[in-house]
């Protein structure tokens, strides 16, 4: 058990409320007084955990980052490493479906919202994506040497391709708000793992 | 030969200009003021071309659209159908590079800035996305037809695989500014289409 103290309590409630904030709204639309209101935290109190508002989003970036690949972790789970990448996309999209279609993907949001002007969280969601391409590329290689995948598969670029295809999805469905469509990237996925 | 009125060229000019200015910071961020200082158009004459920033802003999407599928019909040349759709995907990744990744897709920004909560927009972006994978998915029939393709290919899921990958892949290239991930992109449509 770990024990929490109120200060890292007070943090957290920070950090998870502000994400609801910045996926509904983005980073720029955000002002800390939103944050104080949301929060119920004093500004004193605010500023003494985050000295400013690009430190708090980067902070709440890296929380969600934590959060993401412990989900991950936990949805890779199957029979063999093809069935786990696609219960990890199963999960994924039933995340998307069960917030009904609305918010989407903090990394992708920040993404297209902030890399081209703020190198710290391009460095945070790189990162999200680097890892997250690697671990599904590691799972791939396994499945190439078990005579999964054809033996001339690129596990590199086909990880990649799953990853952009979910971000793409993810930005799909949002548009559209309609569950067809992520039960039809579900199925491109699956096909382009060879199943 | 098509005769501008002044009026439209003036209607052009706010269009490209603000266009410029939402691909950079988005729509929220962007405000009336900031168009009339770039533009050098005078607020009355703003208003008489466009009611509100709603309406600008559907305008420049409008435009946008319009302009994207005259760029994709004359990207999609090539010796066959998959050759086609290779050649348009790789003209977007130029693009993209031409434009130092910075930027990205006018329509997934704004589909991840405003679907949620503005049908309008969402409506056009919609569009974009169901157009330009209608226009894929004729190709990949028409590969298909001419066993280009296994027979079990279904252009549908493929076509929107396709855009998927594009979208997350110029979303995935702005973190990294690298162009080499374009080109790993670029090897993974390609293998996704067995070429």
């Amino acid at each position: 058990m770990t024990t929490t103290s109120k200060g890292e309590k007070t943090r957290d409630h920070i950090l998870k409320t502000t994400r609801k904030i910045l996926v509904a709204q983005g980073f720029h639309n955000t002002s800390i007084s939103a944050v104080i209101e949301a929060t119920g935290v004093k500004k004193g109190n605010l500023y003494y955990h985050f000295a400013s508002k690009e430190d708090l989003g980067l902070a709440v970036l890296e929380d969600a980052k934590d959060e993401f690949f412990s989900f991950l972790t936990k949805a890779l789970v199957g029979h063999d490493p093809l069935a786990k990448i696609i219960n990890s996309c199963k999960a994924i999209f039933a995340e998307q479906e069960k917030n009904n279609f609305v918010g989407g993907c903090l990394f992708g949001n920040t993404a297209l919202e902030m890399t081209d002007s703020n190198e710290k969280f391009s460095g945070v969601i790189q990162e999200v994506f680097t890892r997250w391409t690697g671990l599904l590329e590691e799972h791939l290689d396994e499945a190439r040497t078990a005579s999964l995948l054809p033996t001339a598969t690129q596990p590199r670029l086909l990880a990649k391709t799953v990853v952009a295809t979910l971000e793409g999805a993810i930005m799909m469905s949002r548009v559209s708000k309609d569950k067809n469509d992520l039960n039809d990237f579900l199925a491109a996925i699956t096909s382009l793992l060879g199943r």
